[in-house]
């Protein structure tokens, strides 16, 4: 790690290097999903819905397990300038795909889906306003919507033991100024050096991990220490989400 | 009208038939666009944003006058069962561009497009809950969102005269078992015989009209039944929206 | 309703403000379909099939019902100057399928689906040439074709009743300068400021009433005007219809 | 050739083996196009639009010279079965792209595009019923509808001299039976081994020759009495254009 | 046949006007297709690669008879100069359309399809240098590789007798300034007044035959010996592919 | 790291835990990019082409800085079954677009794109055999056609200095059956537990690490053997991609 002595570094949120920003999970957001969760990790804000389907997809037919799988989308002004409406376009970027590709895996990473038996759970997450780290707000925010969704199968009785086996959780971590940072804000994405999105699950073993150097390529050093940020960042949201889920589901009223 | 005198008629709801549901309109809901309103009718809730740009489509280029435009959506999850999401399957319904077409028109009604100048305001309305009506939401919301980026406008000086000339809102009529009811909700909306969406300025005149009857055909004293609840009911959403544009636009706490 | 003192007002074709174009309806115009009817009002003309299938769609299916739909399509030099070809383009445009969705209504509005048992009726409307009212000439020769279908399916004993209620047909009206007009031609559709589509049945009442303003508002007192219009050209219309149909089917040589 | 002993050989419709059907070219069939033809080939009908354009494809620019292209589609129940809306579907079909680039490059085959100057003939051929030798009746009919086009382009002053060097007609041939036969309806396109479509000039060479086997392939010699036969025919079918071309223009009374 | 007397004609390669250019046929190029050849006409190479599935498509199902279709691609950079790749653009142009359903009739042209079972064969065709005559090479190639999955079928016992009937190739016969020349590349075909593709049996009999004017039409003359050459030049295809076949299927190593 | 002490442990290959496949770099594979390399990873074969073209897309007009870019693209028989055409679905999968977008980033990760000037370079990897590892095979194997095209550059007098700061190279490492393996064929790769894949500078510092544990999650202790393993194969690759480029460019004979 190489420090910028001549200036004092600072974050442009003035954040501490290992600081996470403020974050919410508020369940029961919308009524008709089976889980509902307002994810906000600043201002970065996504609807994650869990729907239950009494049905697997065509390949997965048969097997007597189930499945779990995302879809993403951005609200068009969810971000600082108006972005095209994907369905005007007429199809996903691949930015979109590969982002619901990472939010399905590592939901799955966490589920015994013979536990789950022949059903699906469809997660979908919606970003309304965009500053950073959506990709990692979502999986924080559907765990919660799916832990939910599950929930409720077992309270009707439709399966007796959960097929969810550990929490999961994602962060990013990055190289700003020379220095490595936790959880990544919109400026501080658009000008770093290396940026990379880590999944994780509550015991603290990888699922995913994805880092780019969009400028200078980094060093094993440099690796070890973001690493060590993801690690610590992730067991916070992992509090987090047990604390939220340790809460009553809000009654909604008609 | 006829009317039903075996059992005593009553809405779903219990609303009286000349009776709108609570209706919100909360702006500033997100933070980047130029004007955000989240409005609700009800269970339904549409996230109504309005984004400048300083340019125009390109078979407007070069006439001096600018453009209203919008889109629709409505989030997956947002009903009561899970909808497919128009991006992933790569086209927007005819239902779809329907709506945003209403939309768009219902606006550009109340604009004077020479006053705005050679630049364009994009209205996306995203429905995030839907129980019926999400088109008269969208319209009334939309028109409190375009208000304040004109608002914006003016007050950076970048026009110097409101290209608004009258407000604009919409309610849904319908016949709910033989009886004319305002505002239809998702459970009336499905099994009423006629509906009819009403768009109409300000000063209450008809902007649209749109009826349609699903099950019998409707009279001609239907008719004028329907159009005076629609008439009652826009009188008070334009109110509405005059109250909520009194307020002071909340600031935005980084 | 206001008038134009200086110049006496008069409509570009001359005709009386009450006055439909010349319409006729010809059955038989092609071979194959179970219904086929040119409808030309004035210079508009519209082929009209009626096709019988012995099949539902899949959300219809095992319910011992019928289906009645449309689609709408228009040939690339039916106007003025040519538009791209829609299937060229690789998708109908949003006006094509608000028509086409209204076809389709339009018709099942005056269809008992049980007795129609379960097939489909497909209607197509193909406009080759233009001239302003392309969706009220296919509403009004499209109910010709589904008659002519329906008496094939009586006349071979697949069905025993007529599934078919009442006559349904459509004509437009609007404010051209000024004044209430009846059956706009492309001259005054492209320069009024209110154009309504009516579609109404044989009894005289209301299947489907599109108003929309693209000028100037228009007042309840223009509504009532212009929907007694409407009132009068589609009984003209409905006459039309009868009397085409008195007539014996022209035989096909081969 | 082999002949079919046993039976007496006849084909479907009767005709002899070097007769065309009934063929007929309607000038002036539709208003606005700057060309306008409805052809016939018996049973078979095609409305031909030639339109001007007073510019030229992007891959054109600048080089002084024009352009002629065709687009070709079939009415949905042109066909004894309804076959699928191609605008509905989203895309052309392999069949129909592959018959309108025939028909483009037939009619550049007698076209001196610079005589034609810095703009676009595009023709438009759609099938209002279909009974075998659709690609052949385009051709044939659209071939008037340019000349048209460009006796319009003549009679204004905007080109001095035609452009078209010669007339362009097609017909099919094929083997029937055993026997080789001209201009296949439909009944015989469907149950014949071999299936030619040759196009021809007015002075008798040849633009395109397109044969395909589709049960057993064919010998040289047959080949040669199926290219006798399609001289004979193309010969009658360039003398019906002379005919058509030779008459007035029908006037178009409003 | 015209000659070119002032200067001495010769074709930009230097070969004989009815020499074939060097061509090459190499069975077992990959390892997983059930036939698979690398074929060379000069610098055109194009890698055919025949794969058997134990189903048939939805309109063959039930018949007790197999198919065989056929893809065709080109790598972007196949070409002197880099062209779309047909993926990203999100369909097949025209001519990919036209060029892979020829590829399927000529392979069908020479298949009892009841002799296959019902089961496919999708051959693909992918060019990876293009040099001219890229369908001809595929479908001589193809035929190659259609063998070998054959022969694998026979010797799996899953059929008992051959379904192919004849040896099936394909060559490019043109003018070339005036004269007519046997498999023209790249340099010629971009300047030949007329491009005839000719697909023949190892009989000798037409299964297709497409040509085309793209500047001068032909006349009768030439077209005979267009078709002379083309006879001469499939004679020795076919040789060629019976001598590759001849020879053992080389083994795969790990 | 765990043991599997009862059997002993070996990979389906017989190759030790830390050996590479054989790699080769064939360049100069087709003749009109101005880069070609085939690259084998074992039987994994991919042709990765470098074509010049001057001019930038549109995003980065007039910055006076080159791009450069990737495909991908799979011939539909690579793999063990055949899997559909892209192109003939019209759309390119998450996957591919996922790879696309990866190879590219990682080229360009080395480049400095002020020193290209204004021009691209185009890259496309069309994998022609697939067994595992196609992405690190695409991006090792792109390496090198890149390289040849900014040689040609430099030779060409069109560049005095070369944009390329480093080599970049890739390789897959994994958790096969508890013991970290380097550079997976498929059949590992399919039944492994965590598969990741490395992209490394010949300095030996990361642009890409992106790990995905498809069963059990990994440990950090298996991350650190994991990247120690990349290192020393991607160092390996490094060294291949120095000797290829060291030989002199095959002549390509006509």
């Amino acid at each position: 790690m190489s420090s910028n002595s001549a200036a004092p570094w600072s974050r442009p949120s003035g954040r501490v290097a290992s600081a996470l920003r403020s974050v919410s999970l508020q369940r029961g957001f919308t009524r008709y999903a089976e889980g509902s969760v307002l994810v906000t990790f600043g201002q970065t804000q996504v609807i994650c819905t869990a729907s239950v389907e009494e049905k697997v997809p065509g390949f997965m037919k048969g097997k007597g397990r189930g499945w779990v799988t995302a879809e993403y989308g951005m609200l068009p002004r969810a971000t600082h300038t108006r972005g095209d409406r994907e369905a005007a376009r007429g199809k996903q970027s691949g930015r979109t795909q590969e982002i619901q590709r990472l939010i399905g895996r590592s939901l799955r990473a966490v589920f015994d889906l013979e536990k789950l038996g022949e059903r699906s759970i469809h997660v979908d997450c919606d970003v309304i306003q965009a500053d950073g780290g959506t990709r990692c707000a979502s999986i924080t925010g559907a765990f919660v919507a799916v832990q939910d969704a599950v929930n409720g199968l077992l309270a009707r009785g439709l399966i007796t033991e959960s097929p969810i086996r550990d929490a999961v959780a994602a962060v990013s971590v990055g190289m700003y100024e020379g220095q490595p940072v936790l959880d990544l804000d919109y400026p501080e994405d658009s000008s770093c050096d290396t940026d990379m999105n880590v999944v994780m699950t509550g015991a603290g073993n990888f699922v995913e991990v994805q880092g780019t150097a969009e400028g200078v390529p980094f060093s094993r050093a440099d690796m070890n220490e973001l690493l060590a940020l993801a690690e610590q960042g992730i067991a916070e949201l992992v509090r987090l989400q047990r604390e939220a889920l340790a809460q009553p589901l809000p009654e909604q009223t008609a």
